[in-house]
């Protein structure tokens, strides 16, 4: 059969997240209904007893300026943060990384092994304005149908050191996109109060959450983290409508320091979002859940001139989480999938998401036994389904980007 | 053309290292010539252009405790290291692990992603004896010709904490396993002292090396580390006949003991091995190289009732080298290769590895415009030779096993 372009679609033999083997029956692009016999008057796709799991969550890119599909870029960057952040901003302009040509490209990368959902944060500084922002909308617009795409409004560059930064956000915001980034408020923006005091007014002016990019490690970062969970409970952001990216300070030593900011995070409904990065100190997933934060997984950036590491595969994405926190029991492997699904979802406040009756048709088809298997193996041969329709299969997506 | 069985062959077009592009000249198995025009009475190979690199080396695997290729092994053991050894003895029967089969099972698996040569250890306790010694070698013998295999006799579940172990790893030394393995002398055996005397001794007995896992973090395990060199030392066993595996209290905080331990090992001419874990302190090692440490890598265990992950990819291995060190520059991701090619090479000793003229034609082509780019896209479309015999295409062994 070929792709289903209506929305409407009977998938037989599938076993949902390891269970009984089912049939999937899809209506106008929802489940419809599970258990279903065939003769619904809809086409049928037989998925010959593949494991069926939710639309993989791709919760934190940078999709504007991947240098995937572009010559090889030899790296030759400093150690530190800001060593990385000076020198992307001029390669944007060397390299001549376009935001509306990369976001597609990496899109299609993504979406070729699952992924159903991106939250991205897009850069926006004095040099290129709101033009990435831009650039993304256009990919979001022209992929409607094979991706829902979130855009956080990112100051990558700083943002009270870098005068004019606010009132682009600012723009940003008008224009549309869904949350306030920020970053770094002591170790980048050099004014913890300052910073946070703007993206959080900024946030309240246009009704939307933040989302903030926290690298700061140990006792640092756990300072900047409280004057976050003080500003989203004085301002009632809950849901999950405050986000922080990375929060390394949760992986300090200091076990006692760690549990009362989770027990802070969970109790503001604050989501943390964590890549897994094998070098760094991570928050530590089992003791996050088990204190009720929400916990989303994604990319970081992939191919870019941080660092050429990264494939945008949200299954290899669990394999990382799982590793980073030594999950080896099978119950625990379940966890780093659920992460990269059900987390992300629930980070990025998707209110209709996972296999359940009503629900849009996300869900990915592959060739493993169990869900730990899927993440440990990442069969290639996976098929994805977005709102019904077929979007990718054997690792690539059925659709063409520049 | 079909895959060359005579070791008689000239590969054309094809990038040594990312450098210019060349042909290679095989003759009975061995480079003789770069750049030798065609016409040479020997088969011709195009090699498009793809990238050359070495073939991969697995400086650490457990090749006869796999499950891979059985039934799904639902993973519930516990967090301490004992439990996971006294968990797999008990399965080994009743899962019915068979080491010859398996063993076989991930040569083809790893051969399969371009690698040609293998350091094993294989399990000798008072349960199996040496049975599994005589099934790796079985599989070793079977594949000669598709790989180079060292066999390591390793106590795992004890050596003087389960009499009779050390006759047995006496009597697999005396069936021809390559060198003596050790256990965390101190975490496991409780008597450093009686442990590495033992397995020293033993491999002076019967002039071979010996490969010691040191899990012992911290203070303990640079106490271990001090022992072990100090042996080395006493018995002049240089040349990188003493190895120490997984190696990590040199991913201890205090660099001011990890650099003497570092420099110490480089003195004695003691290797390491890292997998390079994400959870776990690990051997920095472009510091380790920069001392004059010759560092492996390997997979150690894979789809085992340890744990599910792993899939014999040493490209992967290269990767997760790279991400645990943070290395983010092509020079530095470079090294990361080279840990798992001549690095590992250079543990196991071998003495002819390498794209050099006179060395056994051992390589893999691959399509990526340089190294880094190998390392981090790991295509799956890679060809691999072994003395100038195809052995590997497209991910998958070009031989078959039960």
């Amino acid at each position: 059969m070929t792709p289903a372009s209506t929305g409407d679609l009977l998938i037989t033999n599938i076993r949902p997240h390891g269970g009984a083997p089912t049939s999937m029956l899809i209506r106008a692009g929802r489940i419809a209904a599970f258990g279903a016999p065939e003769g619904q008057g809809v086409p049928t796709f037989d998925g010959q007893g593949r494991l069926a799991i939710p639309g993989l969550v791709e919760a934190h890119a940078h999709l504007d300026k991947t240098l995937y599909g572009m010559a090889w870029y030899v790296n030759d960057v400093g150690p530190r943060l800001i060593d990385k952040i000076d020198n992307e901003r001029a390669a944007k302009r060397s390299l001549g990384i376009d935001a509306k040509r990369q976001s597609a490209r990496q899109v299609a990368l993504t979406v070729g092994h699952g992924t159903t959902h991106i939250r991205t944060h897009v850069d926006v500084d004095t040099d290129c304005g709101v033009s990435s922002i831009e650039g993304v909308m256009a990919t979001r617009d022209a992929h409607a149908d094979h991706v829902t795409m979130q855009l956080v409004a990112f100051p990558q560059s700083g943002l009270l050191i870098r005068p004019g930064t606010l009132d682009l956000l600012d723009a940003a915001m008008r224009l549309g996109a869904d949350a306030v980034g920020g970053l770094d408020p002591c170790a980048i923006d050099r004014d913890p109060k300052g910073h946070l005091d703007a993206i959080f007014g900024l946030a309240q002016k246009h009704g939307k959450g933040v989302d903030i990019h926290l690298h700061e490690p140990g006792e640092m970062g756990a300072f900047s983290m409280e004057l976050i969970i003080e500003r989203a409970r004085a301002l009632g952001m809950r849901g999950q409508s405050v986000v922080i990216s990375h929060a390394f300070c949760l992986g300090m030593p200091d076990v006692a320091v760690v549990d009362k900011l989770l027990a802070d995070l969970a109790a503001a409904e604050i989501a943390i979002m964590t890549t897994a990065p094998p070098s760094r100190p991570v928050p530590p997933v089992m003791r996050a859940r088990a204190a009720g934060v929400v916990v989303g997984a994604g990319s970081d950036g992939i191919r870019d001139t941080w660092g050429p590491y990264g494939n945008g595969d949200i299954l290899e994405r669990a394999m990382f989480v799982g590793q980073r926190n030594n999950l080896r029991k099978d119950s625990e492997v379940e966890v780093a999938l659920d992460i990269c699904t059900h987390g992300g979802a629930a980070m990025m406040g998707l209110a209709d998401y996972g296999l359940t009756v009503g629900n849009p048709a996300d869900l990915v088809l592959l060739d493993a036994s169990c869900p730990t298997e899927a993440v440990v193996a990442r069969p290639r041969d996976r098929i994805t389904f977005k709102s019904g329709r077929m979007t990718a299969r054997g690792g690539a997506a059925l659709f063409q980007v520049p």
